[in-house]
C-alpha cells in the first residue's frame, strides 16, 4: 500500500514522549522547546499590530517560494554575524523550520539507497527526514570535540560515496558537544577532497553562554560544498516555523522547486514578524540576555548532577544550546532506567533513538534544561540520582 | 547530481508568469489569488491581538503535527456544511496549504513509476507535486459536466492500476467546470470497483455564486476510498497557508509522519487565526458576501467576452471559483496569441501547462477574474478581443 521510502518510517519516538509530557505531573526533561520565559510576547504583539496596520496586503496573499526578498536580506545579515555564510554562487531561501530544508535537500539529492553520513548520535528529526526520502544512514562517532574525522575519512574513502555529511557543530543535539575549529576545517577539507556535500545544521549557534564563538564550517566554503541551515525556532519562537538555508545556487534552486510543490511558501506574516524583530532589537544584547537564562538553567542542572548523580555516571558540559547527554555505567540498563524514571514522573529521552540504527546498544539518555522550571530541575535530578543509586546496588 | 524524481522538474511556469505580473503596467489575468478587496483585514488584526493577549504560550511553542486539536474540530464542523466528510475510520489533519497534502500523499503512496490519473487539464501545482515524488501522470479528459467517466474506467481497467484519481469537482482549476452529481457518484463507484483511491481537491467549493450546491464525493465514501482536501486560502487568505485533509486513518497517519519530518507542524498562530475567524463569523453570510464579489467580477468578464470576443472563440461559464477557460478556433495559434497578448500588456496562462504532458497541442488559455480590478477586466478583455480579430484575418 505505502511507498518503500515511507513504509518503514514510524512516528517519532520523541513526539510520543512529548505527548506524555502534557501530563502536568510529569517533570519534562524530554523536550526541545525554548524556555517559555524567553518568548518576547509583548514585542511580537506590537509587531503583529504594526504589520496589520501597514502591509496586510503583503502577507495575506501568496508569497515567494524562496522567501520574501527583504526577509532573506535581513536573515542573511543576521546569520552572518559569526562568519561569511554566503559566497559567490550561493543562494538563500526561507524554509518552514530547518527540518523542512533537510527534507527538501534529501528529496532533491537522494535516490532510494543513497547514503548520508550522520553524527552518531544525531538529531532524530533530521535522520527521519533523510530516511523518509529513501536515504540510508551511516553513523560516524562523535568524540568530545566533535565528529571523529578519522572515522569520517574512512566512510568517505569508498566507491559508492555518500551524498551528504550531516553535522551539528554547535552544542549538538543530543549530546551538547561542540565541534572544535580544527575539526570544522577538517570536515570541510574532507568534503572537498572526496567531493561530498556537508549539511551544517546550526539551530543553537546563537545560544552560546560559555567558551569562544567558533566560525561555522560554511564560512570556509569557497567551493560550494557546504549547505548551511539556521533557524529562528530556538532564539525567538518555534511555533512560527521560520528558518533559513544557504548553499550552492543549483542545489537551493531545486529545493525551491521542492518547496513550490509542498507548502508553496512559508507563512508570510511570520517571515515579516521575524524580520521586524531582528530590525527592532539590539540582537547582541537580546542574545546575551537569552543565553544568560539558558546558562543559569544549565549551571543549575549541572550542579544538581554533581550533587545527586553517582560517580560512575558521566555527562557532557555544554557551552550553549539546551541539552546534556548523560551516560550510565555499563552495569545499568538504560532502557530500564528511562522507564522507571518515567514511572517516577521524570521524562528523559532514551539515547538509542538518536542513532542511525536505534537498536544499537546505548547507555546514554538526553536531558533538556531549557524547558523545566528551576524547581523541576532540582527535583527531577534528585529523582534520577536516587534511581541511579538504587539501580547501582 | 540530483535525484531522478526531481531532476526533470522545473520551476512552475505559472510562477514565472506571476513574477512578470509584478509589473504594474501589466493587466494580470494569470494569477489565482483571491481579490484583495476580500481580505477581512480589520477582523484578522483583532483576532491576532486577542490571541497574543490570551494564548501566546500556545502558539509560540511547537504544535502538534496533525494540527491543534480544537482547530481540527472547528475545521471539520465548517467543511462538513456541504455533506459528511468524516466517516468511521477517518482521520483529519491540518496542512500548510492543500498542495502540501498532495505532496505528502504522493510521497506516502507512490514509488517511482507509479501512476496518478489527473483531469486533463488539471491544477499545475498538484501535478508538479505528484511528479516530484516520482509518480507519472495519466490525463483523463474533462467534459462539460466534469471528468469523462467512460475514459476513466478504461484507464482503471488495467493491470498496473494507478495509485490515485485526482479530481477538482467544484469550479475546476483551470477550466471553471463543475462535475455533475451523477459523475461524482460514478467516480466513487469506479474507485470502489477498481479499488483505487480518489483525491478530491476542493479549494473553491465555498465560493459558489450560481447553480445548486453539490455534495462532495467524500460524502458518499463509506469504504475509505476518498481523501478530501479543503483550504482556507481562497476564502480567507492564501498567505496564511492553512488547509485541511480528511481520509482513512492509516493513510492520514502516514501523511502526519511525512509532515513531522518536513515542517513539523503548520504555523500555530495561523491555525488559531483561522479557527477564531470561523467561530466569530456567520460564515453563511460571510461566504454569501464573498461569493457576490466573485460573481460580479465573473459576470463582468463574461459580458465583456460576449461583447469583445469573435464568434469562433468559446469559453466556460463557471458557477463559482475564479477561472474561465477560453478556447481559440483551430486557425489561431494559442502560443502566439498568449505571447502577443503579453506584448500588449495582458497576461493569461497558456493552456498546455495544465496538461500532464505540456507538449500536448492546446488551443485554450486560462483567465482569472478574481484579482484584476473592474477597469482592468474591461480593458484587458478588449485587448484580447482585438487581438482575436487581428489573428483571425
Amino acid at each position: 500500500m505505502f511507498s518503500n521510502r515511507i513504509s518503514k518510517l514510524e512516528s517519532s519516538a520523541i513526539r510520543e514522549i512529548l505527548k506524555l509530557m502534557k501530563d502536568p505531573s510529569i517533570i519534562a526533561f524530554g523536550g526541545g522547546n525554548p524556555s517559555v520565559d524567553c518568548f518576547p510576547i509583548e514585542q511580537l504583539k506590537d509587531i503583529s499590530n504594526d504589520l496589520f496596520n501597514t502591509i496586510p496586503e503583503k502577507f495575506l496573499v501568496y508569497g515567494l517560494s524562496d522567501g520574501q526578498t527583504e526577509v532573506v536580506d535581513e536573515f542573511l545579515k543576521f546569520f552572518s554575524r559569526y562568519g561569511t555564510i554566503k559566497h559567490d554562487g550561493d543562494q538563500c531561501m526561507v524554509t518552514s523550520g530547518s527540518q523542512q530544508g533537510m527534507d527538501f535537500l534529501t528529496k532533491v539529492l537522494c535516490n532510494e539507497g543513497d547514503s548520508i553520513i550522520c553524527e552518531s548520535p544525531s538529531f532524530l528529526g533530521g535522520m527521519q527526514a533523510f530516511k523518509s526520502n529513501g536515504a540510508s544512514l551511516i553513523g560516524c562517532p562523535v568524540l568530545e570535540d566533535g565528529i571523529d574525522t578519522d572515522a569520517l575519512e574512512k566512510l568517505l574513502d569508498v566507491e559508492n560515496k555518500p551524498k551528504l555529511i550531516y553535522v551539528i557543530p554547535n552544542f549538538q543535539n543530543p549530546t551538547g558537544i561542540t565541534m572544535s575549529l580544527e575539526k570544522r576545517k577538517k570536515v570541510y577539507e574532507l568534503a572537498c577532497k572526496y567531493d561530498v556535500l556537508v549539511l551544517e545544521d546550526d539551530p543553537y549557534g546563537s545560544i552560546r553562554f560559555k567558551g569562544e564563538m567558533l566560525q561555522p564550517i560554511k564560512s570556509f566554503d569557497t567551493t560550494g560544498h557546504v549547505i548551511y541551515l539556521a533557524s529562528m525556532s530556538k532564539i525567538i519562537s518555534p511555533g512560527m516555523r521560520v528558518a533559513f538555508m544557504v548553499g550552492r545556487k543549483d542545489i537551493i534552486g531545486k529545493c525551491v522547486v521542492a518547496k513550490q510543490v509542498n507548502d508553496v511558501h512559508t507563512n508570510v506574516w511570520s517571515q515579516y514578524m521575524m524580520m521586524e524583530f531582528l530590525k527592532r532589537n539590539d540582537m547582541d544584547l537580546y542574545l546575551k540576555n537569552l543565553s544568560k537564562i539558558y546558562q543559569d538553567k544549565c549551571e543549575l542542572m549541572l550542579s544538581c548532577m554533581d550533587r545527586e548523580f553517582i560517580q560512575s555516571v558521566k555527562w557532557t558540559k555544554p557551552e550553549g544550546g539546551m541539552f546534556i547527554w548523560v551516560t550510565l555505567p555499563s552495569c545499568m540498563n538504560m532502557d530500564d532506567f528511562v522507564k522507571e524514571a518515567l514511572n517516577r514522573k521524570v521524562a528523559v529521552v532514551p539515547g538509542n533513538v538518536f542513532f542511525a540504527d536505534d537498536t544499537t546498544p546505548c547507555s546514554s539518555f538526553r536531558v533538556n534544561y531549557s524547558m523545566p522550571s528551576n524547581e523541576d530541575i532540582v527535583q527531577g535530578i534528585k529523582v534520577l540520582g536516587q534511581l541511579m543509586q538504587e539501580m547501582s546496588k
